[in-house]
This record gives C-alpha cells, sequence and structure tokens, in this order.
C-alpha cells in the first residue's frame, strides 16, 4: 500500500485543513509547530469534548472515505450543539495501520474539507501516528458559549416535558440498509443511509435552546440510554410515550418491512438529533423557535419523580424496550 | 480478561482523576457529562497540544502500566513546557483491546494520579472505546500563556546559540537496556530507564525562557531533527557541535560499552530536554537562570544562513549521523 510518511502527511494532507474555515479565534500556526493557540473572546467560555471513531467499530471498510470524514465531525459538532455551543476549530489524532494508503487519506481528508468549510471549522493540530493493526480517528473539538449558559445533562426538573428534535431510528434502519439486512425503494434506502452516514448536528437549535431547555443531550446511544444520563445528571425519572416518537415517511415504511425491530425504537441511536427538557410554561416559546428554524420538535414524555426512565404506549401501559445490543458496524 | 463495561470504567476509574489538580480553569462536571469548559484568566491565552501513544510503537507489553501513564501525561505536559505554558487540564482518549483488563488500566490510571497530583492538572473528560486490537491512549493538554507570549519554533535569528537543557541521549540508551542490549551497573542502568520512562517536562524552565528565548522545541526526535523542525519554521540553518552535546555520566559510561551508538548521538530521541535559541547578548540572563533554576543549559551549536543543520566535531570537521531509525520500542 503506497502511502506518504508523516511529514509529507501533513504538509500535503493536513496543513491544506488548517486554512478551511481560519478565524482570529484560533490559531494553528499552519501546523508547522507543537501546539495551537486558542482565544474565547471576552464573556466566552470553551467548551472541549472529544470523540473517536475506530474501523470495524464505527465504520468498516465498506464506509466511504469521504464519510468517515464527515462523520467525524458531525458526532463532534453534535456535541457542541447540544452544549448550545457555537463551533471554533478542531484537533484531529489519526492512527494509520500499514493497510490505510494514500488514497483512502485523500478522500478522507476531503470529507473533513468539505464539512470545515460548512461549519467554518478548521483543523488546528493534532498527532498523526503508525499503528500496528487499527485505523483510530480522534477529534477534540472547541466551541464557546456566553459564560455560564452552557447546556448541560443536569438540570431537568419535576414536570418538564421531554422533546427530540427531527426523526428518531433512521440511523439505526440506516445501518441494516448498509449491511444488506433490509431492502428498500432506492429513495428510502438512500435517505436512511444518509442519516446514518451523515448525521446533521443540531447546531442553530442547540444555541437556540441555550435560554429553554433546563437539560439535554444528543441521541447517540438510543432515546432510553440518553434520556437515562438526563436523569441520572439531574436526579430524577423520565416516562416516555412510544407512540410518540418522531419516525421519518422512510422510517416508517421500513419498520412496516421489518416489523421486528419495532420494539427496539427506544434504543435505536447514532440519530444525532438533541432530546432535551423545557417546562411547561415554555411550550408556547418553544414552538416559535421550531417554526423559527424549520425543524419539528417533538414532545415525546415527561420528567417524573419515580428513578429511571419507563416506556409506555398510548394506552399508558409500559412496554418493554429491546435492545438490539451492537450499535455499530 | 476481565474488564468493566464503559460506564463503570468511567465512575470508578476515571471520575476520581477528574478530582486532582481540580481548579476553577477547568470544570470536568465530574466526568457525567459530554463536554467540559476551560476559562482560561483574562489576559491569558489557551495553548493546547495532543499526542498519542501506541503498544508495540511508544511502549510494549514490558513497560509498567504506571509508567505508560506517566509518560503519556510528561510527554504533553513537555509540549507545553515547550510554548512556556502553564498546565491547566488535559482530555484522555482511550482505546481498549479485549486483551487489556482491568488490573492494567487500574495501574495505569494509577500512574495517571500520581502526576496529576504533581503537576496539578485534572482530567477533565474524553473518550473510551473498544479497539479490535491495538491499545491507544491519546492526551489533548490545555495550558496558558500571557497573550503574545506563546515559544514558538519559527522566531530563530541569525547568530543566535543554540542551547539544549539538561542531558541527551539517555532515553536512547535506556531504551537498549529495557531490550536487553546493554548490560550496565544496576544503578545506571536504572537511571536510564527513569529517563526513558518517567522524563521530566521541563515546565520552570520554559516558562522563564519565554522572555529570553527566540525560538524553543522539545526534543523527542533527536536534536538533529528537532533543530531541523527550528531551522525550516524560521528559515535558517544551524550548526552543532557534536562533542558539545551534554551527557550524563551513566550515558558516558553506556557509550563506552557500546560504541557503535555514539555516532547516532545527535539523531537520539525521548529525551524530552527543551532545546531553544537566544541571541548572544541575552547569554548571561541565561547563565543566571540556569543557576537559579539548578538544571544545567548547554550551548551545543549557533544558527547559521545556509540552510539545513550540519553536526561538525570538535575540530570543526562535518560529522555524518547515523540515523538508528527505530527510536521507540
Amino acid at each position: 500500500m503506497q502511502r506518504r510518511g508523516e511529514f509529507e502527511l501533513i504538509a500535503q494532507v493536513f496543513a491544506p485543513l488548517a486554512k478551511i474555515g481560519a478565524s482570529p479565534l484560533a490559531s494553528s500556526f499552519g501546523l508547522g509547530d507543537d501546539a495551537a493557540l486558542v482565544r474565547p473572546p471576552p464573556g466566552m467560555e470553551l467548551v472541549v469534548s472529544a470523540d473517536a471513531m475506530v474501523r470495524g467499530i464505527h465504520f468498516d471498510e465498506r464506509t466511504d472515505p469521504g464519510d468517515v470524514g464527515r462523520k467525524l465531525l458531525r458526532v463532534n459538532l453534535s456535541d457542541l450543539a447540544t452544549k448550545g455551543a457555537m463551533p471554533v476549530a478542531y484537533l484531529l489524532v489519526a492512527g494509520w495501520p500499514a493497510d490505510v494508503g494514500d488514497e483512502w487519506i485523500n478522500r478522507f481528508a476531503a470529507g473533513l474539507a468539505e464539512d470545515q468549510a460548512t461549519y467554518k471549522l478548521p483543523l488546528i493540530g493534532g498527532d498523526t501516528i503508525a499503528m500496528p493493526s487499527d485505523l483510530v480517528l480522534s477529534v477534540t473539538i472547541f466551541g464557546h458559549v456566553p459564560s455560564g449558559t452552557m447546556l448541560r445533562r443536569g438540570g431537568a426538573q419535576l414536570g418538564d416535558y421531554v422533546y427530540v428534535s427531527g426523526t428518531i431510528g433512521d440511523a439505526r434502519l440506516g445501518l441494516l440498509v448498509a449491511h444488506d439486512k433490509l431492502a428498500l425503494p432506492a429513495e428510502d434506502a438512500a435517505f436512511l443511509r444518509a442519516r446514518l452516514d451523515r448525521p446533521n448536528p443540531r447546531l442553530r437549535l442547540g444555541q437556540d435552546l441555550r435560554t429553554v431547555a433546563h437539560a439535554a443531550i444528543d441521541v447517540s446511544d438510543g432515546v432510553l440510554a440518553d434520556l437515562g444520563h438526563i436523569c441520572e445528571q439531574s436526579g430524577v425519572g423520565a416516562v416516555v410515550n412510544e407512540a410518540a416518537l418522531p419516525l421519518s415517511a422512510a422510517a416508517q415504511r421500513a419498520l412496516a418491512a421489518v416489523p421486528g425491530e419495532r420494539p427496539g425504537l427506544a434504543a435505536f441511536g447514532d440519530d444525532y438529533e438533541i432530546l432535551f427538557t423545557v417546562a411547561p410554561g415554555d411550550v408556547s416559546r418553544l414552538e416559535a423557535l421550531a417554526t423559527r428554524i424549520n425543524l419539528p420538535l417533538t414532545r415525546i414524555g415527561r420528567i417524573a419523580s419515580e428513578p429511571g426512565v419507563r416506556v409506555v404506549d398510548a394506552a399508558g401501559r409500559e412496554v418493554r424496550v429491546e435492545k438490539r445490543g451492537f450499535q455499530h458496524f
């Protein structure tokens, strides 16, 4: 497998990424130094988060390398979105095994470049290393929020309504499509694959939620688990109405084709929508927000005093959620 | 191999590390959230850097897991030192293969805990993932410097003297000891192993150099390569006097035992000393500094106009440096 050395890789592939989205908020020195500088403006705090992806766990040989680059940035951007933060810059630590060549890396970097332009997000540093056999790609992302306003997991209050943005379950169904376990019309298949491979970080929503939501998290482990994290950090419980979980038209048709998947819906992960809680008195403000940013926000449950997350059907009967286990590739 | 799940690992092993060295400069929220907050004080800029270590490349099964934790922090602290920055906090991304169990992780975390206490460095976040086969440990570190004062690789000026702190070559010789390729008296062997496994980030020196040095880098790839980075970023060249490279007493005895290693001295890496340049007029200030912090600073060469780094012997004859290739395990 043809591959450049570390210095050529940095000069030819990564240094150009330091220019895309560059701003005075962060300096990369063209990746020619050991460190970068980040300067949050006065009155702002820096939000930092890290998420890694590994071949064989989060993607596989069949995944388009450009989509690996895009998804790597988007799952990290989703963490910023969930905090109500504006993106500033990112670091990349990449570990390359011998079987990953220049061609794969070029396509991966092209995916990064495309999304860096979309999200105004410069690469400001990192590390590139040889690996004995695994391919690992790790991003540390920086954003900022006005001091004291970062959205947290803790903060949900008794009586809050639980909302989720967009639609739920598309990514899990897209994974079944990717693995040839679900045959669908081409348009539905492409939609679900795109939801899996190119999630849409809800940055605008997150920023607007800073003054409305009590608690927020992104749906990566599934509604049940992620709402569980909110409850644990907030010292409360929750009840979710399974019938209220918002489904795309493609997901509705897909679930009709594989009805055995439906009991796992509240455990489907990787959608990167924002799950959040608001006081009942703020519902009209929230509805105005949904209209303004043209994104469906669906009420799916409420915060309760009994610990844990219960899922109920439309009639209020408790539903047992089947955890489908392996959420990734 | 016995191993906790991801949530137990975070709660039992990593959450306690968020408390060691904690300060108002960074908030981890007990690792119970997706993100952390970093707040550089007014007038300070945030320095960020990332360095990863991989089993089979940077350490191996024979390395004490506590030393892996300590070295992981120290190589990152060395990047801060080289910038003249004060440590603030770090993120850890850890990828665990199935053959790494609780026992290894506990000892690794104990090494982190020990150095976090020494360097007042809290863990504020990161990611923990399963790996198909490799063990990878990646740190993103945060420090701060007064705005506009970060030491850089670029900045060396024609006529500058080139200095290095401490001693050179110990880590490479320690690696030979670790691999049973160099038999030495126990005390020398232990000293060289310690220099390899527990490098000493020169934080105090770096902070004091902010007002003296024109350019700085840490010796990780070897004097020749690292001075080459300074020259490249500064648009100059350099001449190094090989006979001036400072050797510990143990290294002098070791080189007598393996004389074939000596021609590679300027290419020995992993020492994590600071290599820097100063104007000739600042030598007396520098000598006062060396005395104040009780650390030898040795003049090893000068910045020249001809591009590239030349190594010469005491008589001024050019020396061919033998690159020993594999610098790691």
